[in-house]
């Protein structure tokens, strides 16, 4: 087993011990030979290479530890680049989240005009990254889970040739399901999984090949926490997490207009206590507190997908990669979360068994109003914005969405320049 | 020029005189030897049977004018079939209307829950017809205005082989603001035009083969009543006049939550009066009042749809047709509101200069919204149903949309007997 | 009536007559104030000119006649620019049918290894200008029937943005079936037309409307001469009546290696004669043996197509233009021989009612051919040939292919300065 | 792991050893428990048992092995049911390359006229089976390698729902080439494989994710035993070893015309050679000869597969599956082979990194040919056969097709009762 080298851009994240956590689970699987953290918050960095250090040499993993705050360095040494940032960081975040509500909206991380508001500061940043190993290191790949990771990966893969596969958790989800139900492990689970990142449908579930029985599919519509099984059940279909953002709308935004603080305000006060916890040099385990703050399944997807890289092992994943013909109707560039087979020659995505009747005109909308949204983030223009606002099934009222396009630029403005040139 | 038969289903319809008129402006292009007016209401029947036979007379239009209950006669003996009915009547309507404004939803005639409510009622009832001409009178044609004319024209051509085409006075909505800006005739005028019944965008818009200039395209969109001259700017088309119903949802929930009267109880008053009217033996022309009744339009599509066929005279018209490809990313057997060229071989679509890069994904939502509401309608089932009403941008939320299935279908259930039975 | 301006390149060849008798019986319907003939031949140019205005004379047709051996002062002065040109005349056609014979292929003007020469030498020639007429007259249009018209429209149509229709007598092919055999107007008769220029066939043909008896088909099925009625049995379609050099090649090849003169031998004798008869001061008519040369259909269309985009009248006809999904299964700016709507917006591809289960594939393969013959003509490169070669199914051995494409190049070289620098 | 139960339909086929020796093999991957072989030759069906028994004994491989001629008993009792059968032996398939020679076509087993009537044959047959597989033990996989594969695959697929994947040796080829060129393993190995059985081309090569260098393209052109390296070149892309039968016709045709036996009856001596091996008692390994008879690959093909979807391994293979948009221009249920991620739910198509320029036409052609074929097969229609010769670019010619399809018809009537009830 030849060692890879890695480097975390934005690894001054609380989330970057998943993945810690997990390359010591896959030490048979993967050895990292280097492990680079970049990030440009130098004292989050610094709390976080500390930790790093401990946590590794309590796991007796033989690495070579370095941090840097030029990426350029960090890209340049690795044959696998994470990047897991947050163009503005939460405080940027609980203005996607409190602004949309102004306007009757719900302001949401990734979804609706929150996650609008997010791409346009992020795309163009996640752009420049992957030229730059296009540039000085283009047989490295590009491993993203920064959100919103469907648009980004939109962004990327337009732009730029870098190797990049974006990821979400929610590629696991009817795995999880499963697993949660009868403890049946995600290796003997294949599905068919249709849409968008945090739009998504999996269908045609098989365990060890055989298709799931109604029985199964009634359980699992149980285990998706936070869906309605009725709704599940009228899908035929296990929806993504963040399908009540749009099929019960209304009562996410009762909740979140009577909820005391955001969700990024909540995630600010975890987000202290972690570096409190990560700075103290007699920590050397996952804190217990992370579990709270989310996010599990990415570093398992994200290590899985590289060792299937690395180890050019044919491999199921849901990855956010160009549709490239899988959903007929679909422009072939445009990026979805998809079924893929990976291996050494990167993610590529399956055709579909079956497609659905009753959820692809949606998913047509979002994907519209996601294009459009890489168009106006990378070109700053106004117009191609507010196509985009107009085209999202959340938004979509024009005398909203003029006067909100406005208010969220300017609360952006310093993260917008391509807008305020 | 060949004599040709037509008969009005719904000839009872305060709408009659219009197609009466433009009969009377068309003589030159196509003589209708017989006439054939049907109702299943005896009152309406009689009074617009008598005052056709006034006001043919006054214009000295030479037909075989009869009147019947029974809809195969009016169907075997017609080389036409124009098909105007109104399943449930005003009273339907209202309800239409007035239900979905409990859920915080705009009731209206055609879109969104109203017009979902209307679509269940009215398509098994058309295919029906269209089933009788399929079997009775195979060569005849079927000219429908029936609303909501998409959807109904999908049921039939994916339910009947019938000669059917499916029209709407907005095919000729581009036209219609070039003459009132410029007094530009519509035979110098022509268009890509994109989308569904009442959900549709025209573009690529030419005046004698020139395509129009900003300037034009800018007092156009002044010219649009009803439609924000901003909102067009942002499409850079012409939108149908029904997308406010859409783009500005909130403001014209507002609007009809403040009205005292909704359209369709307003158009019960109106319709009051116009047969008052026509029943007076001494009126002879199309009662001023009538012009509030609104669907001018349709009478000249309607009689210039016929004059292409009869005379085989190639015609450009927008009609609503099987997608047939023209709309590549949509299916083939969906139905679509579009460009065609007229003649006796039928409608055929045109395909387009250029797909739009920003409405394309709403217009497959309320596509597959449409196709949806064929299914539930023609199987007369609760779960097609409420996966429609999930569909379609203007409803979408799945605790408002479960309650509000279960009370327009009670609210219909003698309209419905596919789905209590 | 507006009058319109008229311009000839390639105005020196036999064929004009056909024109100027069409411009006398559509007078009715087009008047062309001014007519400018253009050749690079001046002794040509000098007997046509002349003979034009005697012959218009004598029709009593008022218009202002000049001559010129300049294309730009041609191309400037137009509002519609009709190309017939033959790069290298009539000697370099003789090549091209004798050269593949040498391999036991057959040498035909526009199909096979022989189209293919014709080709490469043509398809450059009408790019530049086409292009002449994009930066001089960009509003002017181009009404072409050079041949391989198909493959010429291909380079023009992905080169250039001029307004261009390619134009073959073939499109009326299914009418004149029907005219020979009952007498039936073209007016009457509508119908799909699948495929490529002299590769295409007709099916769901109607007259007024009604589809035709299979006893019409029949009769038409003898009408096709040239063609084996059992072969049109077996198609079910009207083929072009080049396809007997696809699916009688064997026999076609036999017969042409037993004629004494291949068909522009015989061409360049007939057209000697004609210039002679042409050349005589008092010949006022259009001479009997012009019959013999063919292509009277051609006149009929490009005039036919010129009134339609004149007088702003949507026609039914076949012209050569991009596909633009009318065939879903080929490119989009893949050029199609195809039925659309003509107008003065231009040509439209109509949608097909229904697609050949039959003959698709074949179609492919010679569109195939075709777009890397424009590739190969465009960029002048061997591979490309070869591979244009290739794809022919009347070639397709790389024995007979890679010495073919060095003599036919060899042959060329003077008309192929992109294969020789 | 778990044993698995194996039927061998057509098991009296002297490849059956090479599946054996595979089996021993591989047995750390997959444990066959049981293994039925069945046979409708008595004689053939009793030697191969025999020698089967022997070398499984040789081997020390434990399982319960049976013979039947009862082919419902076999299918019963298996999780995988391998075919590999010769409808009509090698005698019809003399009459297949000798047939078409007097037509001056070349015969061929799998392609041109000879493949046409062994589908013929064949299809029906297969078709059969794979119902009793679908009636009679559903769950199980059937996994073909009876030629023509692809079309096979075709009618299995559109006629029944049993569980079935064709395969081809040849999806293992550029993998060889590399194998024998570098001794690179095929595990390192992925590329996009483009087309249909025997008429497909490999691209995007890599190796351990890296594309192969152009050196490395111009010695795999080296190693195509069979092709000329200059054809390579020119299509980019390795082809199949078949190829040359579609662009090297003509030598092809001369050498078969040169050639004292067929390869059929080379095939027939070779056979009966091997069965007096098979039938020495003494013997208990793979004789030597066999290496003559072809078709090495097989055996690691399916022995691959069938562990793939035993152990729920996600694998890359090339298999004969329905389309399923993979490629896009090409319908939805028409087989092709193609690269697909194998596993317990099946053989699931990529999608394609790209599309080639340049052979997509003539694929089309084949294609189409090879429905035609399917549809003539199953519906014993004259006039469907007739347009599936005239549809192959290898027959094309309605002067050969016509009676060469009578002769073989008729040559092959106990073998076609759809084509004479």
């Amino acid at each position: 087993m030849k060692a890879i080298r890695v480097a975390i851009i934005g690894a001054g994240s609380v989330y970057t011990p998943e993945l810690l956590d997990m390359m010591g689970q896959m030490r048979g699987d993967i050895q990292i030979g280097s492990l680079c953290l970049m990030d440009t918050d130098p004292a989050r960095l610094s709390i976080m290479t500390g930790f790093t250090r401990r946590f590794l040499d309590a796991l007796d993993y033989k690495t070579e530890l370095s941090q840097t705050a030029d990426r350029l360095e960090a890209i340049k040494n690795a044959d696998f680049i994470i990047t897991q940032i947050r163009v503005g960081g939460n405080a940027a975040r609980v203005n996607d989240e409190k602004i949309p509500m102004k306007y009757g909206l719900l302001g949401q991380e990734t979804t609706g005009a929150g996650g609008f508001a997010k791409a346009l500061r992020t795309a163009p940043v996640m752009v420049d990254i992957a030229r730059d190993v296009e540039q000085y290191n283009p047989g490295a790949w590009v491993i993203n889970y920064t959100n919103p990771t469907g648009i980004v990966a939109e962004a990327v893969t337009k732009h730029t040739k870098a190797s990049f596969i974006s990821l979400c958790g929610g590629g696991r989800h009817p795995g999880n399901m499963l697993y949660k139900a009868y403890g049946i492990e995600h290796s003997r689970v294949r599905y068919d999984f249709f849409g968008l990142n945090h739009f998504n449908f999996s269908y045609n579930i098989t365990i060890d090949g055989r298709p799931i029985t109604d029985e199964e599919f009634e359980k699992m519509a149980e285990y998706v926490g936070g869906v309605n099984p009725e709704l599940t059940r009228v899908f035929g279909a296990i929806p993504s997490l963040y399908v009540p953002y749009f099929y019960n709308k209304n009562e996410r935004f009762r909740h979140a207009a009577e909820s005391e603080k955001t969700r990024g305000e909540v995630v600010q006060g975890l987000e202290r206590e972690l570096y409190e916890l990560y700075a103290d040099p007699d920590l050397r385990t996952k804190p217990e507190l992370l579990s709270k703050r989310g996010g599990g399944d990415y570093a398992e997807m994200a290590l899985g997908v590289i060792s299937a890289i690395a180890n050019n092992r044919d491999t199921f994943a849901v990855c956010n990669v160009s549709n490239n013909g899988a959903i007929p109707f679909l422009p072939t560039d445009a990026v979805v979360e998809t079924a893929c087979m990976v291996n050494a020659s990167g993610a590529r995505p399956l055709t579909f068994k079956s497609l659905p009747g009753h959820v692809w005109g949606m998913v047509c909308a979002v994907k519209n109003y996601e294009s459009l949204t890489v168009e106006a983030a990378m070109g700053g223009s106004r117009v191609k914005a507010l196509q985009a606002l107009l085209a999202h099934p959340l938004v979509m009222d024009y005398d909203l969405a003029a006067p909100l396009l406005e208010e969220l630029l300017n609360a952006n403005q310093q993260y917008l320049p391509r807008f305020f040139s």
